[in-house]
């Protein structure tokens, strides 16, 4: 396929639901045409407003969809227009999704001002699809202005999905303490917000102990951000109860975030480490797929694994060879 | 200081230790002209005979270093020479260690069969030296059989050393589940054999019921390696109760790894993850200390902090123009 991209942006920035999908499925694309064209749309975007980009993350069962579908509703009320993208561990790109072919967030998916899309979670930046940054930007450029990152996994894709958000909400079952819940340690101390969910029935009090019990341990901490203290809420997916206060919240970090210079600090240390992370992904691509070098390659590993040579040695040499393969071009006659 | 690198090789064939000491400084130094040194140092040490490479891990307290204190001994007694390679998180190349200044396994570290270096933690390679696999080639070129490499910290580095290992090693103390020995989920896995140190006194119910909760977790699994079962024992690097089991269990592994093939391939598995490792992180720092480049990635990282450009794009740009640099040498002008 040939799109016409100038045309899939005008269409992107109507807020045209298949050219979104489209454009979507073109930048999450590995293939290296599909990458020049994904380029080509990106800058064809420009610079849309900047939404707030929230990351969601909790163990498993603590019922994060369920929350996302009570959350949503009541931030589109206050006027906001909000894109869900559920990073989903079981798929890989073009290998089809778990969780898009069931039918998660029904209620919301339905609404006008709600776009749920789930990403397939790549190797290449954390374990998060690498591209989820520019899927962002896409749904940014559709005019939803709050976007939420859903981690369903437990671990190092949590790092890599606060690194890309103005907030990092982590939502947790009423209950035992971080190991229990499978948390691991590090990942509270990147939360800006912590709900407790399940605050309904039989788990009331434990709700109230859980949020007591982090309250507690968050102040031994410095914040994450200075000038913002982490505050723990209560809440019910289930009967709506303090859902309110969740959006409150949301909307209070938003204007302090903005207003107090954090959405620009925060966005250019993030853009830093994206670039240095997509330089060095994109130096290795570049070797790894260079015809000529698989010899030295081979060599090389065969060299580093009986002890003749060290690895720092053998990769200088695999890439000075790949720079004089690049000045003589000999490695583009194969 | 100008080394004459023959020479320096050849005391270190002959056991000298403080040209095996000052070889490791060498190699573990981050300066590029030391660089160039410590790769043609180890182009002359050859490729010496293959030690066991022991990783041994566990969480804080279990008592790593007394546990080495009385293993050392034992395989000395069985006519091994034993290097140990203690990878210290609290500092960093060049930045005094924290380690070194402690007398940490004193006993061990005065026989002559035996050789201890604590070695700086570095951001490289998983939170483990990056140079720490030629660190284990040089201590095996001066004729150490065994290799052990203690991580003390708990996470990351664990996966590092079990990367660079022969044979990992969990110890554990007696007591609670994994969560509450803070070894992460995935560090269990790793192991080919795990100890649960403290079976004495007091603690020696507690170590059998913890020996026990693990061998029922572990025979839930598949192993590591097939044809070698993790195996768990007890033991008292305080009383010397059960250490002669560890050597024997520990060398029976070694038999079992050089016949069956294993040796053979892990090690080469290794190389190629370390070659690619290494191409990696030289390519990186070529482009980031590449002169000329500065304003290219300073305006890359605004562009990309205020959405004008995706990380994707402006990674290649500069890509592109440190290539350009390489070919007409303007970069070297500067």
């Amino acid at each position: 396929m040939r799109l016409d991209h100038a045309d899939l942006a005008k269409r992107i920035e109507r807020g045209d639901r298949r050219a979104l999908a489209r454009a979507i499925t073109l930048v999450e694309s590995s293939r290296i045409d599909h990458r020049a064209q994904a380029d080509d749309l990106m800058e064809r975007l420009g610079a849309p407003a900047r939404s707030l980009r929230i990351g969601l993350s909790g163990p498993p069962g603590a019922g994060k969809s369920t929350f996302i579908e009570s959350l949503g509703p009541a931030l589109i009320k206050k006027g906001h227009r909000i894109a869900v993208l559920a990073i989903d561990p079981s798929s890989v790109v073009g290998g089809g999704s778990i969780l898009g072919d069931k039918t998660r967030m029904e209620r919301l998916s339905l609404h006008a001002d709600a776009f749920i899309r789930p990403t397939p979670a790549n190797t290449g930046f954390g374990g998060v699809a690498r591209r989820t940054p520019e899927v962002i930007r896409v749904v940014e450029a559709a005019g939803f202005d709050i976007v939420i990152v859903e981690t369903v996994g437990v671990g190092q894709s949590e790092v890599a999905v606060a690194s890309m958000s103005d907030l990092f909400v982590l939502l947790l079952s009423p209950g035992a303490g971080d190991e229990l819940q499978g948390i691991k340690r590090g990942i509270v101390e990147l939360a800006d917000m912590i709900f407790v969910n399940k605050d309904d029935g039989n788990l009331a009090a434990d709700a109230a102990r859980t949020a007591a019990d982090y309250r507690k341990a968050l102040s031994l901490f410095i914040g994450k951000s200075e000038g913002w203290p982490v505050e723990v809420h209560r809440c019910s997916a289930l009967t709506g109860h303090g859902i309110d206060d969740a959006v409150d919240c949301i909307l209070r970090y938003r204007r302090w975030y903005e207003a107090s210079g954090a959405l620009d600090k925060r966005r250019f240390e993030q853009a830093r480490a994206w670039l240095w992370s997509e330089i060095t992904e994109q130096l290795r691509e570049r070797v790894e797929t260079r015809p000529g070098l698989g010899d030295i390659v081979e060599s090389s590993e065969r060299a580093i694994a009986s002890d003749r040579i060290s690895a720092a040695a053998a990769a200088k040499r695999v890439i000075e060879r790949y720079f004089e393969s690049t000045m003589t071009n000999e490695g583009d006659e194969r």
